[in-house]
């Protein structure tokens, strides 16, 4: 195994921020979506078994989606009940979630013993009907059926919008229309929400600007979650806007799981290290141990065979 | 050429931070010196006509540096004589810049025609060994040298201060020791100051709590410029940062130049894209075209051989 170990970061931490934040792992589920290799079973419940070992207590385990569309993902049974059966989602202190596309996601879910479901939506026309094949209203009308489905089984349940900061087809996304499908989420029964760049326009005004609008219609901080890709670079100034405005809640994917391997085109969330490395030298508790949390994501780099896309991972491990 | 365009970024600017930045770009001196392939010096002079057609207003062009330690650099006189002939260095509203390490790179500057000069000193002892085989207080007097010569002859001198966050042999760099140097430097005749994260481990606590420490000195925001590597992917936040205490001066690389081409290895400078993209989404005016830079950036990846290593590049360019 690789040495890994640094001085740094140098702890200063900034009036104003939080001084502990939720960091939402979503490796196992969107980064291994994302990979070209589909990985076996039993290597994705050991990692999810390090991911937590490392100290990630909120981690999204995998999606209830139709293999057809996803069949890196089509073991969510087994991977679930697998790690339901070994006492691992009773792991003091973690909060474990599934993604739940539809109806018959969520009966999957719940008959492998899930604790929490996703649900998404879109925020704009186009991508809803590209991705769900469906307008706005008819998601919400679906989700809405998946979210009660939920909550009458005592589940949790966060939503997703997609697309708040631009759309690839439509352009720029009004905040009023993330602010409309956030109101309704929470009405339905989320519990939170988690508001998606992405295509990974967006810039830290941007982030305050939507984050206000929402505070306007009553929707306070700690219902909100970010989720930011880096496709332009932007996600951890982005992170930073979000903790100034009060947010405590990031999505991340350790060692960048799910990003495009090369320089030239480093799509797709940003990296959990990365994101870890700017919390703890802010002298933000996150809970993690970024040096166990490296050699995770080390090791699940031979599984999806290439490095990880993750600068602080790449800095810990190179000549250590 | 390839296409390049974008509806993005979305303008919205946040209050409290400059409407006007500079970007003072570093790739045909630093970007160019940490590249293996080394340019002709006819590409090297299209490079900065085209920097310059792109908006680019501040400019390090090259490092009149012994061509033992950079071979990649040893036809500075020849570069800047041609810019300086052709009138490019006459350019409306142009600032432009060469490093002189030393008395003799001054001379050569001088007969050459510079315009601007810019010298360098370590924070750190050990660093100051290593890379320029002196202590500090040496450093500081041959700087003092240079500077007086530079001064008599008109000329006016930035001041680069390394490893002002850190360094890889001591690792942590006192606050006070980086404003001990600042001081010096600027009663010396310095016009100005650029902190450089050299191993860019800063976060953003980090660059507020340096520049508290400066600004408690007397030493203002306005002489003041930062210049952030992205070894840890915290560059633009520490921008972030640093635009929040009034910073108006930031050093970058237009396409990354200069920057490992791989995602597991992406040290080295910030991409003047992605700086730029922030900072027009904050609605801080810059002067830069950035569809022209991009532009500018994939011609002169032909000439290093490798694409490059920004994610704004590669976004603007993929499929469009």
């Amino acid at each position: 195994m690789t040495a890994v170990g640094s001085a740094f970061p140098d702890v200063h931490p900034r009036a104003g921020l939080p001084r502990r934040v939720t960091v939402y792992e979503v490796g196992p589920r969107d980064g291994l979506q994302a990979e070209a290799t589909t990985v076996p079973v039993e290597i994705k419940a050991e990692y999810c078994r390090r991911l937590i070992g490392a100290g990630i207590s909120t981690l999204e385990i995998t999606s209830f989606v139709s293999p057809r569309w996803v069949p890196q993902l089509a073991d969510a049974e087994v991977l679930l009940d697998r790690l339901r059966t070994e006492g691992v989602l009773d792991t003091d202190g973690l909060r474990s979630v599934v993604l739940t596309p539809n109806a018959r996601g969520l009966a999957r879910a719940i008959a492998a013993g899930a604790r929490e479901i996703a649900v998404f939506v879109s925020a704009t026309e186009t991508f809803a009907r590209r991705n769900l094949n469906s307008t706005v209203a008819e998601a919400l009308a679906d989700a809405s059926r998946v979210i009660a489905g939920a909550r009458a089984a005592g589940i949790a349940v966060r939503g997703y919008i997609s697309m708040c900061f631009g759309d690839p087809w439509e352009g720029r996304v009004s905040p009023r229309e993330v602010v409309a499908i956030a109101r309704q989420l929470l009405e339905m029964g989320c519990a939170g929400i988690s508001l998606g760049d992405t295509i990974g326009v967006a810039t830290p005004g941007h982030v305050l600007a939507l984050l206000d609008e929402l505070g306007r219609a009553g929707i306070a901080a700690d219902r909100l979650a970010v989720h930011f890709h880096d496709t332009y670079g932007q996600a951890l100034a982005n992170v930073l806007s979000a903790l100034e405005y009060g947010i405590t809640e990031f999505d991340s994917s350790a060692g960048g799981l799910g990003r495009c391997p090369y320089a030239e085109g480093a799509t797709g969330n940003l990296a959990t290290e990365d994101l870890v490395w700017m919390l703890h030298g802010l002298g933000i508790d996150t809970g993690i141990d970024l040096e166990e949390l490296v050699r995770t994501s080390m090791w699940m780099s031979t599984h999806v065979g290439h490095p990880p896309v993750s600068p602080v991972v790449a800095a810990l491990t190179s000549g250590a």
